[in-house]
């Protein structure tokens, strides 16, 4: 064991390891030497033509280590390869951005020498977690040493050894000169600065840089907002006519707000190349089974699974499922104003200064409850749409986002809903509203950070310790890390942190017109969760691999339902407010027509404000065109050449091309 | 002059000729022999290579023919080559639609032997419209014999001489034996059946294929409302409460109507090779001007006009100019409801049928200004949307579109909407209705079609016997059809077509509760609209250049943007109506509450229904795919084979291809 642990050391420093296979510790050996051979092979032999190792760890007095934890490295050149395969865009000598080819490297801007440092580590691992995803059995009928683990050609090995739990996980290392660098420019440094998102695109990739940059973006807009309601506090204006103007601002604010991200983001995606690049053909997802059939689109044999029965088990489970989470809220929340109306008439029986404190108990205990349902309904909802078993990765995600989205919009603001307008009580509404926005954002800092950082600290001093003993003073850089990260837990993506912010710009934007201060809380929540997300990605969890990502998705669609709703609910607000009611002493009727109309007239400018803006800058859609341009000149170019050469070839009297050239370009004459 | 003729009329029986080309009588010699020679020139001389001969029309006592007619041609080879540059998608042979190219052409379903009648005339037409428009100008400073005519490298010959009058127009001909085919299936046998769409598509293109198409769509899609609108007037139903579900009805069918045109708009333009053609690159208009400069996204030399200076024009000029128009019409409407109470004064004073008949007088007369002011609005709109000097044909018609819609929306139904929630007096609502769609359909008949047919036979008689006398019994079929089509009007492309069934949607789903019958109107209307636009467009206009389509373009989103009006007057309505008033005996508030919760509900309800249902069809779907996945497929598969070949080659000592090879490839190693 000692000598095994000197020999992997040794051999790992021929090449920069990337990403850590961690296999199953009792995966059978030839399972283990077929696999390696697979990702060794050439790729015209169908391998991924990748260089991995084996990691030793010493054995330790407690517990066995698992033997068949692999690093993953590659040469520089077949990363230059995979970065053509993935569809990689890099910055043209033009300035442009174009997609990368290895034939044309040489005209790309920072491509110097053989292209050492053109490729960022996060692109690098990317390039790896592709050729492993798509490094797909051949004429195996199972893998070596497991009958059971059935194979087709053209299947993918690893999502099958993942699905079947031999590949416990894999996942990128961390760089920690990089890391240092990028923390101490993120979060370390105690000055008023944009966050360093190229920095953050480059360490961690498109989705996430995508995600800061709308927390930032968020929250820079949340600034005048923050700013007009301040006063609102300070001042105690309880006038509602002050009201009226917070809202109509609220209005153009979440529109204008929406509208200008999709040009940011389309900037921000151009700059970083994921803007025009094309989607690669999607895998079905790990977990998808089905009766082997054919896949009508590539013809290639995989599992199939009728939509139909998919439809059903949506319809017949699913939705019923939904709607009685839904029901169930519903009950909570009047059990809520039970307590409610309990605890105001033990204040108006002695009011005290515990009892006034007692005011804010039933709000709290809901704040809480609500929390608790969320993340056991989650739970579920993952459960459900797993079931399901849809194909595709995206499906899935759609699919569960809008479970996830309904609920917790009817849990979260379904009570406060029934304040103003069923109640129409704006003193209960402003205290539910501050009580449960506040109560929520202690809870996802606790939840979030603080209680993943402090069980990794515990984790890291007792790995730290268990090392120490087992090696003296020796010092094992990559062994510790290896051990370290994996040890660490997965972050499961963006859905939950965009979730939060969904559910923020929801508080701020539906209601906040009789709360101002609401909008002064959310920025100092998203200021300390731009650090604590920050933190949290760094050391807390494993590192993610980088996702390619063109904006923030499903969240914009979500954020722009919200703001509809917005609309409806402030103006319906303004309806209700004395103000507006005392200049129509006579008849509500007439109150409620304008109302109705105002909002009709509201609801159409927002729609044609979102038409009439274009969603991508006017320089980067003269770019694309320039693009999409020489392309199709590049392709006339070459087709009038072939003819020409081919009518030159056949005066001189030869044949034309040789049939192997013929072939090779996938030319018919 | 008599040579000539016999000569040109020889000549002409070399090739099959296609297009018409018409110069100014007075143009000079050698800018005809310039442009015939650019014509005539090799492609890789930067000509168009297609063939082009005079026609000479015998003199005349009255009138000096014009000399300067020529028709143009091509042989079979070129347009096989041409049908691949503008990117003609043909059925493959594994059935799915694909992009034709000559090195694949045995692949492709119905190509046999040498590729006769593989290609229709109209696809023959287009492609020879194409060379034509791109003939660019290579070195020439100016026009041959005009040196006012400035030419710079890469400007549209063909654009600049039609924009300065010295090229009157030019046309496809008509194929007598296919437009005898044509016209027989299509409106000459008197039998119910559909459309021979295909043969439409197969002679006209695909933009009017799909009119008319849409058309019959729209039809038989009001049959269902039609139906059930005739026993409401049969036994004189004036219960609201039945006008409800009128209204119910009408709701869920302008939302389902439309979606489901996509689908099958989808549908056709798969079948027809529309649907994933890529647009071309799209040269500016003729009319387009200004300095000359840089093109940012070509690179080529053009003029250009700055955006804010047109920016200008549009919100200081043609802005208040529609409003302005706007402010008219209200005007003249409320003219017009002087002039309906003078009369209902008349008839209630004395009652008698000379009295009765003049209260329809007023609508009439109203139908019929309203349809003059949308004339003169039209003429006044395509020369502001002129005046803007939009680089772009495509957004010259949108902002064209644009301003015609909103005058024609509020000029046709500002009155009914005035009537039916300001004066809220719906047998008054009924009756204008009933008046201004039977007026405006007759007049609309007039118009498009009868006054143009009769005005069409008296000039082909006058042709005709002009011809008979000069040539006596000679038979001359080509002088005297070209002689013929020649002066035959131009069609100005289906806007007006689809305008008309635009403002036919608006009477049918805006108000149809309170009078059911305007469906039935509709579709008698509209069965004699596919007769008379079928005839019109084979006998009365010259025969359009074929236009490819994908959709109806921005005619979705006006009929959409309708529906969704629709949904908000129809809901009004039924809350006007007494029936449901009567519910509520006591509060008009909570009904108006209901009615507008119920609407927002609709809306919603018709959001998530446009977003559930697929644009495209699932298949369709499936071999999109497909095709895009075989496409990566194969750029794989070759990148491969070349890097393998070059790998061989370097083995060999070789170093690797000619450099000329890979030149033509725009490979670079």
């Amino acid at each position: 064991m000692q000598l095994g642990l000197s020999v992997s050391d040794s051999d790992v420093s021929s090449f920069t390891p990337l990403v850590v296979l961690e296999l199953a510790d009792d995966t059978k050996a030839e399972a283990i030497t077929w696999l390696l051979n697979r990702i060794r092979d050439k790729q015209q032999n169908g391998g991924a033509e990748l260089l991995v190792n084996q990691l030793l760890f010493p054995a330790q007095d407690d517990q066995k280590p698992n033997p068949n934890v692999f690093v993953v490295g590659s040469t520089l050149q077949r990363l230059l390869n995979g970065a053509e395969d993935v569809g990689l865009f890099k910055e043209f000598q033009d300035g442009t951005m174009r997609g990368f080819t290895y034939a044309n490297r040489e005209s790309f801007n920072d491509f110097n020498g053989d292209g050492e440092g053109f490729l960022s580590d996060a692109e690098c691992q990317y390039i790896i977690k592709h050729e492993l995803d798509t490094l797909r059995a051949k004429n195996e009928e199972h893998v070596p040493g497991y009958p059971k683990l059935k194979l087709y050609p053209g299947k993918s090995v690893v999502r099958r050894l993942q699905s079947k739990g031999v590949l416990n996980q894999y996942f990128p290392l961390h760089n920690k000169e990089d890391l240092k660098r990028l923390s101490f420019s993120w979060y370390k440094k105690f000055k008023l600065s944009f966050q360093p998102l190229d920095d953050i695109r480059h360490y961690f990739g498109e989705g996430l840089a995508l995600y800061f940059g709308f927390l930032e973006y968020f929250t820079f807009a949340l600034v005048p907002m923050a700013l007009i309601g301040i006063p609102y506090y300070l001042f105690d204006w309880e006038d509602y006519d002050k009201y009226v103007l917070f809202a109509v601002f609220n209005l153009v604010w979440s529109t204008v707000f929406l509208e200008v991200w999709k040009r940011c983001s389309a900037t921000l995606a151009y700059g970083w190349g994921t803007l025009s690049r094309k989607k690669a053909f999607e895998e079905p997802r790990a977990g998808f089974h089905g009766a082997l059939g054919f896949n009508p689109v590539t013809g290639r044999e995989e599992p199939v699974y009728p939509s139909s029965k998919r439809q059903l088990r949506i319809y017949l489970v699913s939705v019923p499922f939904v709607l009685l989470c839904l029901y169930l809220s519903f009950y909570v929340m009047m059990v809520y104003f039970d307590m409610e109306f309990w605890a105001i008439n033990i204040y108006n029986e002695d009011p005290s200064i515990a009892t006034s404190i007692l005011l804010f108990v039933p709000s709290i205990i809901y704040a809480v409850v609500i929390e608790i349902m969320n993340l056991l309904y989650r739970f579920a909802a993952e459960f459900l749409t797993d079931w399901e078993n849809h194909r595709l990765e995206s499906s899935f995600q759609n699919h569960l986002v809008l479970k996830v989205l309904v609920f917790n919009f009817v849990n979260c603001f379904a009570s406060l809903f029934y304040i103003a307008f069923v109640m129409q009580d704006m003193v209960l509404l402003r205290q539910s509203l501050a009580t449960l926005l506040i109560t929520s954002q202690i809870l996802n800092q606790v939840m979030e950070a603080f209680l993943p950082y402090w069980l990794q600290r515990r984790r890291n001093k007792k790995v730290h310790k268990r090392m120490r003993r087992l090696m003296g003073d020796k010092e094992l850089p990559l062994l510790g890390q290896v051990k370290l990260e994996t040890e660490m837990n997965t972050y499961l993506g963006t859905f939950d942190d965009y979730l939060e912010q969904f559910l923020l710009f929801g508080y701020v934007s539906l209601f906040s017109c009789v709360y101002p201060l609401a909008a002064v809380l959310v920025v100092l929540n998203n200021i300390t969760e731009v650090y604590s997300d920050a933190f949290k990605m760094c050391h807390v969890f494993k590192r993610p691999f980088s996702e390619p990502a063109t904006n923030i998705g499903v969240w914009q669609l979500a954020f722009e339902t919200m703001s509809i709703i917005a609309v409806v609910t402030n103006c319906a607000l303004i309806g209700l407010s004395p103000q507006v009611k005392a200049y129509f002493p006579e008849s509500d009727t007439q109150l409620i027509l304008i109302v109705v109309a105002i909002e009709h007239v509201l609801l159409a400018f927002k729609f044609i404000l979102a038409f009439v803006i274009p969603d991508v800058p006017k320089h980067i859609q003269v770019n694309l065109a320039k693009l999409e341009f020489d392309s199709l000149e590049a392709f006339k170019k070459r087709k009038h050449m072939l003819q020409s050469a081919q009518a030159h070839l056949i005066m001189r009297g030869k044949n034309s091309f040789p049939q192997k050239t013929k072939d090779m370009f996938g030319i018919k004459y």
